[in-house]
């Protein structure tokens, strides 16, 4: 059954509770003994002395997300406090971030998706989809993506959304119908559904602003470079190419990993007796329902009369607090609202640090140069893919975007790519390509933890469905970009 | 026996994990309608519309946090929503305070304090003060005051230093001593030492900036009226009448409330007991302490060399998390200091926004002519003791400043009194005037949890010391502030 709590006290373990172990000091030191040497090396020709500290800085802290020593808030922390003990950034600037409205738009919807797992509003959807989508393994692949699209506008943390909400009802559906990694009958519907959901949930991601915590950075360091990417735009640009890829999805894997067990006549009448046991909707369900369809309203409309989409976030929190949807005791037990809080709002200030210290600029003139022997379309594919499939080497979208974001998007723009077309592309494969591995996301560990999927298989099928991927995203997705201007 | 977690579990229950209760409903509603009338009337001569919506959202706010219908942060959250919503305050200016350097010494302080309970090294030193105080009652008392007092500096949540620390040291010697609610033999000596503990407590809380979370909001609101008071000037006038009334509270409690067991020649052998059991200071405990020495320093003298106290607390975190005394997890657990976090940096951005609207010069304006009527010293005296006394209705010292602090500083210096003088004497009386109830500030509760007074004698007791706070602080501090030229 339903096992949320479980679910997230396994899936936050292993690296929130971490603290110095024997494998991460060797990695520390080299980094701390390399940025100490190179501190006092002379800066590269075009950088001041502070210019080339900050990058040491920055570069060491993005170092540190990678090899997670420590918990990448730590890092941050750490980044941060050397940063203005070395008067680098002064200190009221260096917190300025934590006032961000982005950051706070994060931190309110990380609260607000509390309100679905907590009303049991989130698995009511997903039965509701099952009893019509039901009858077969297909239709009920189709029936959590549905979930995951519909609930992705408004769960900016794809763990909570496929960890929290979706996975256990994979895990609820395998029981029903006995595949199970213990009677070695995965295949039967178990792999199946899991490599959907999964897969699916990084589709959402990349659809709104608000449906991934590195959405919103990737927004924010576009900015630097003058594109903007707002709540609107971002839907608008991601929704066609969505949604042929989350259509496309199920039958992709159907077709290559398929379930053995095609037919579930029960499902409906299974999710029928769910929602009979959950009986009507109840008041902190409709409430929540009536937030949701305002926040909507409000993040598709309020730019037309002025209201920010920080705004309507936290009037929605507040709505749900003074109806009692949630506790105050339920915010400040969201220790993963926190976490994201804390580091985002100091990756962030570190970003705009580098840019005010001329640091991007710097680097995109060196980029220029090198990138400009290639013809311009041939250096977009290139540079996008290897963006796309650096995905390797990281945990996170987050740390992704972070490390390479900026970089990669200067390096395209150079060759005169239009910059609104490089930018949301390379933000939206931040999430895409988290699909490629067991660890390329929070909520990657949570599905492959199911243990339905071995590792080849999750490698082999991540890689396949990044064919798939790329391919929609290209085609259809730079039609709809052609149809919209960006290109 | 130390039992932490369930004395911070009980402790926290009742208040944050509140929801909509149905005492609660009835005030609640009084306030909605009476500000929605207010909202539609006319404003009081000399304010604006806009000024006077914003104070009908402050008053509502403030009555809201005394009432607690909602836990504070849950209030202050839809204070802020309602101000932004009605473009009162744009939403960039209404999260600033977010970044405040003072709000980030508090949240960085709650962190470290962690680190003194986390280590064991709070217990320890109240244990070594033990051996060599604890030959009597009154001796033993002493050794809690006095690791109170070494421990106020870096704690300021006087919660986590009196009710997390201290209290189950009181817990422990009570129960060695045989003193127990349970065998109706609370005077022998556990009722003595709860009270001295507790009374201490509020006592240390006034001496330091970073001893009690509401003092940075008094120095940042006494900064409206132009008095500057950061650490050191802050425990430059309190160390003298702080250590008077430390060194005589023991004294007053031992004569008008004495424990019946007067010689405890075990207590040193016990505390080298548990001295022993604990065995020689661990790495972290050294650490620990190593970094707490560290941020006294730059505390006290960071000032002459640039490095403010935000930036020293910040050092410390980071230190305390690269050398694994805490880990990341450890932080985001601290709900206590999330929560002080979110209403802390709301207060001050509405009690600015107060000032901006030029609210707060109205309002002296008219205290002004109202006030001229009463000579300097008699309108000093009966103002300051109002303000002390208002603490009956007060369940927490943040909640008495932010409603009075600021309307008493501005009729208080009205008269002629010198600012800096007033500031401080009202910044201080919060604290020193939670002890009169069993509910005045977090700690109380946790005290009078154990069960060794009863609530009349609480009540007589506190205000007992009351008066000998009022004594201690205008006669030693009167005559210290002069000596400093405060007036």
């Amino acid at each position: 059954m339903l096992k949320l709590s479980q679910i997230f006290a396994r899936k936050r373990t292993p690296q929130e509770t971490q603290s110095w172990t024997g494998a991460a000091l060797a990695p520390s030191f080299i980094i701390l003994i390399t940025a100490f040497a190179l501190w006092f090396m002379p800066p590269p020709t075009g950088l001041e002395v502070s210019a080339w500290h900050l990058l040491i800085i920055f570069l060491g802290t993005i170092i540190g997300i990678i090899l997670k020593p420590l918990p990448m808030g730590a890092i941050a922390t750490l980044g941060l406090s050397l940063c203005v003990i070395t008067n680098l950034i002064p200190l009221q600037q260096s917190l300025s971030s934590f006032s961000s409205p982005i950051v706070w738009l994060v931190l309110s919807a990380f609260f607000i998706a509390r309100g679905f797992v907590k009303t049991g509003l989130g698995s009511r959807i997903a039965y509701y989809f099952m009893t019509f989508l039901g009858r077969s393994s297909l239709g009920l692949s189709y029936g959590l993506v549905l979930t995951d699209f519909f609930l992705s506008p408004v769960i900016p943390s794809n763990t909570a959304r496929g960890g929290g909400i979706i996975f256990p009802i994979v895990q609820s559906l395998s029981n029903e119908y006995g595949s199970s990694p213990n009677t070695n009958s995965q295949r039967k519907i178990g792999a199946f559904l899991t490599q959907v959901a999964f897969q699916a949930n990084l589709v959402t991601s990349a659809m709104f602003l608000t449906a991934f915590a590195g959405n919103p950075l990737a927004a924010k360091l576009a900015k630097e470079v003058g594109v903007i990417m707002n709540w609107g735009t971002w839907a608008i640009a991601g929704i066609v190419p969505g949604l042929v890829h989350l259509a496309l999805l199920p039958l992709f894997l159907f077709f290559i990993y398929p379930p053995t067990l095609k037919k579930t006549p029960e499902a409906p009448e299974l999710a029928r007796k769910k929602l009979k046991e959950m009986g009507p909707l109840s008041f902190h369900e409709i409430t929540m329902l009536l937030i949701f369809a305002l926040l909507l309203v409000l993040w598709i409309f309020g730019g037309n009369f002025g209201v920010e989409p920080t705004t309507a976030a936290l009037l929605g929190l507040s709505l749900l607090l003074f109806t009692g949807v949630l506790s105050w005791d339920d915010l400040l037990q969201e220790k993963a609202a926190w976490d994201t809080f804390f580091w985002l709002a100091i990756l962030l200030g570190l970003a705009g640090a580098l840019s005010d210290y001329g640091i991007i600029k710097w680097f995109g003139s060196g980029v220029e140069n090198f990138v400009g022997l290639l013809s311009k379309p041939v250096a977009f594919a290139v540079l996008s893919i290897l963006y796309f499939y650096c995905h390797y080497f990281f945990a996170s979208g987050t740390a992704h975007i972070t490390s390479l974001y900026v970089m990669f998007l200067i390096a395209i723009v150079s060759t005169g790519i239009p910059a609104p077309l490089a930018t949301f592309v390379l933000a939206v494969f931040a999430s895409l390509s988290s699909g490629l591995t067991h660890y390329g996301t929070g909520a990657a560990p949570v599905f492959f933890g199911g243990n339905f999927i071995p590792v080849r298989t999750w490698w082999r099928l991540g890689f396949l469905c990044s064919l798939l991927t790329l391919l929609v995203w290209s085609v259809v997705g730079g039609l709809w970009w052609k149809f919209l201007g960006y290109w």
